[in-house]
């Protein structure tokens, strides 16, 4: 635990990106946990991890290059943390990945399919196996994975994505059923519409900043969730007393209208 | 608004009994709001109202005795409450009534389907009228209906009450699909499991208590949800940002293994 | 039972009306049933009654008039078909009504909301209670409700719909969990699409013969649910084997893209 | 088409064991198709495909060895059927493995994870891409999905189940919303509780003939599913006309309580 001296309580953001990712690291480093940060590109983890520790000091997040397809780098990571930082309390499962543009069925390779499938659902198998023992020794642990609208409906275009997040979901469902008596707290927040930062915001937004569409960006910024105010509702599952826990619960923008499962 | 000298925003609880009612009601006058609390029993209500101010003050709690089976009851308390309060900014509808013994389809009556099913759903649609048109002129305003795990599903001894509560989740959802865009935030939260002080929990618990059986009252303790923890649910919502609400969540104790739908 | 004299089986359609009642009703007596039609207008009963005589023979369809928001008048009705036809062994509620324009929470009356749900919801309690004691006596019967797109989703412009259709979804498994095992089988058909014959499609239809819209009236005939086949579903799911009954299935047409909840 | 002389249209029953999958196949050349039997155990298969040709008559099943969890074999076997029995008109996917006694995530192997969630899932998503396109090229076929109770719900014990099945839940969504409209039936059938003849069924039966339980047996044969009849139901989801598909339904026998999720 030599890079945790403070001994405090560590959180595992599985899929760091910006967006959603970033915006729970920040969060829980604020309020006083330290963060380990998973994700397969350095650059990106490194900007990140950077930034954190700049704004919040030294020993508050540091990053693990793991690629999620892959069990053996899963555990390696969470070994890694373990010895680093010490066991991990709060695991937020926040990869999702699939094609930008939705393909059919014949449309998806094999390759597409079974990669976001290991990453939207297998990675999070292995990471919840890694978390659990210690959790369930602290009798304390909170494990949480994002959901999306196509975690609820099997939508055309997304047979690379669908699948592997009904799967997320049904082992949310199983993590509560099996482990909430020990005491873990398993939920699944389904981001019900598009996030800001993230591809659907990001590229429509930069796309209408450069032909300078002000009323269409205007509108954006009420449709689209923002990561930090999706962030509030992890810290707010994490602080949920025993006695009253959530499972399930969906989000979206006042204003959104064209994506959510509504 | 002669009783709200000091204009606080103004929450009406509807179905204000002791347990949920009275805990949301309590929470939301500590965070600075007025509470107009209706229900049938004018004991229960002047206890609950008094018990109110005298913890939290004078001008912090009103009743208005409503028969939620009768919707010109229900339009007349609402009349009374702008009268006297000023428009309505959280909408709590927590009335839910079914017989304690669950009965067949053939050995439950019209009364009780009629009855129960028009304080389980009617009673919201018409508060929700009465409310919706101050909350649109403000561009604000939050309705949360209290759903149960005969909410999503049709159980056997519950036709007098499953019924009622699946159409109030509808109306929830229709409430979101119509008004979320205009400010208004509508939100299902479903209480999956029994709750202290309510029937379940109440009897069980002072029959336990009675036979002295300290082992289960333990027990109970943690299988019970706390009414002061499920309220924090409802303050959460009420506080969430625009860029991220929630329309449906569920809710249970840790320890909760015989009632919930999971 | 003096006009059922080859003692055939009975089947109520309750909302019996052009579209999928009197299909279902042709459909069962084509079969070998006996149909009594339930529904509010003399002249449309006598219509279908007359027409289904003219089929298929004297004897063959008898109706009640009927006002389904009446528990009265649905007891009595019962009673009728039990002396003059014998106890029902199948059920078939197909009433479903609201308002043609989808209307706001706001602009939805009283009148609409109550009116329209007594006839989507209570109406099918009524008249299950008329029927379940002599299919428990039999050990056997079938009752199918008629469920809708609405049943599952709370979409905007609904609340005079929804909720009741919600509610009968309720009813519907609490039959089955109640009575299954006594051998009453009960089943909820989800309509997830427009029905020719019905407002939808015959208004429009109407209005495209009108001016000559050929192509769309050929697309129609493809997004178009037709009646006679919906009455296969309802006989097939009667003629399940008691090893292997459906309780819920939904159907919509091979063409369907506009309405549905996929 | 060597082995299909009479152009019999074509059903591929994959996961083909004795139960549903046999009954499936012998149902459907009992109405005139030839069927391809795949799954991994060649004695199996063997004694399987010797009897319905015993029963039927030579040239009506053909089998083929397939490990589902290994893409090439797949594709390997819809090319063997295509070229010796012609393009396939129907697909079954009635592949479904766990282990027998449920284990808990931390006692859930990858292999078996990993192993069992490639039967579940990946093999339709193969099986699916090899029959699209000559299904599309003759603008019709049907492609049905067996699923179960863990479909539905992530219970205890069956993480190695449920993720894939709720997984293969959301591929027949995606089939049909971006198949239908094309003429491609894309269904997904529930089976709700245990199936005489498989694995549970089929245990506790031989225990309890074993111990002549008599009454226990008698009782089996009310809460057990008959694979005769459910075959019926994938005959019916086959011959539904266009205008009435149905994409979902579930099943379970008259008096089973111990497993379904009702």
């Amino acid at each position: 635990m030599s890079h945790n001296p403070q001994k405090k309580p560590v959180i595992a953001v599985v899929g760091a990106g910006p967006g959603i990712g970033e915006a729970v690291a920040r969060r829980f480093v604020q309020e006083g946990l330290i963060v380990a940060l998973l994700a397969r590109t350095e650059d990106m983890l490194q900007t990140m991890s950077t930034g954190i520790e700049a704004d919040f000091g030294k020993h508050t997040a540091r990053y693990y290059i793991t690629d999620l397809r892959v069990e053996d780098q899963v555990i390696s990571s969470f070994k890694s943390i373990k010895e680093e930082l010490g066991p991990v309390e709060v695991l937020v499962y926040n990869a999702g990945a699939r094609r930008v543009n939705g393909r059919s069925i014949l449309d998806t390779t094999t390759e597409e399919f079974e990669g976001f499938t290991k990453i939207n659902l297998f990675g999070a198998f292995w990471s919840t196996k890694c978390v659990l023992p210690d959790m369930l020794s602290a009798s304390k642990g909170t494990i949480i994975f994002t959901g999306a609208t196509g975690s609820l409906r099997g939508m055309p275009g997304l047979s690379s994505f669908s699948p592997g997040k009904f799967g997320l979901r049904s082992l949310a469902q199983i993590i509560t059923r099996e482990y909430q008596s020990q005491g873990i707290h398993g939920a699944h927040l389904i981001i019900d519409g598009p996030v800001d930062g993230k591809l659907i915001g990001g590229v429509t937004r930069r796309k209408w900043e450069r032909e300078g569409e002000k009323e269409k960006l205007e509108e954006a910024d009420r449709f689209l969730m923002q990561p930090t105010d999706l962030a509030g509702i992890y810290w707010y599952l994490y602080t949920q007393p025993r006695s009253a826990w959530t499972q399930e619960l969906d989000v979206r923008a006042q204003k959104e209208t064209m994506f959510s499962k509504l």
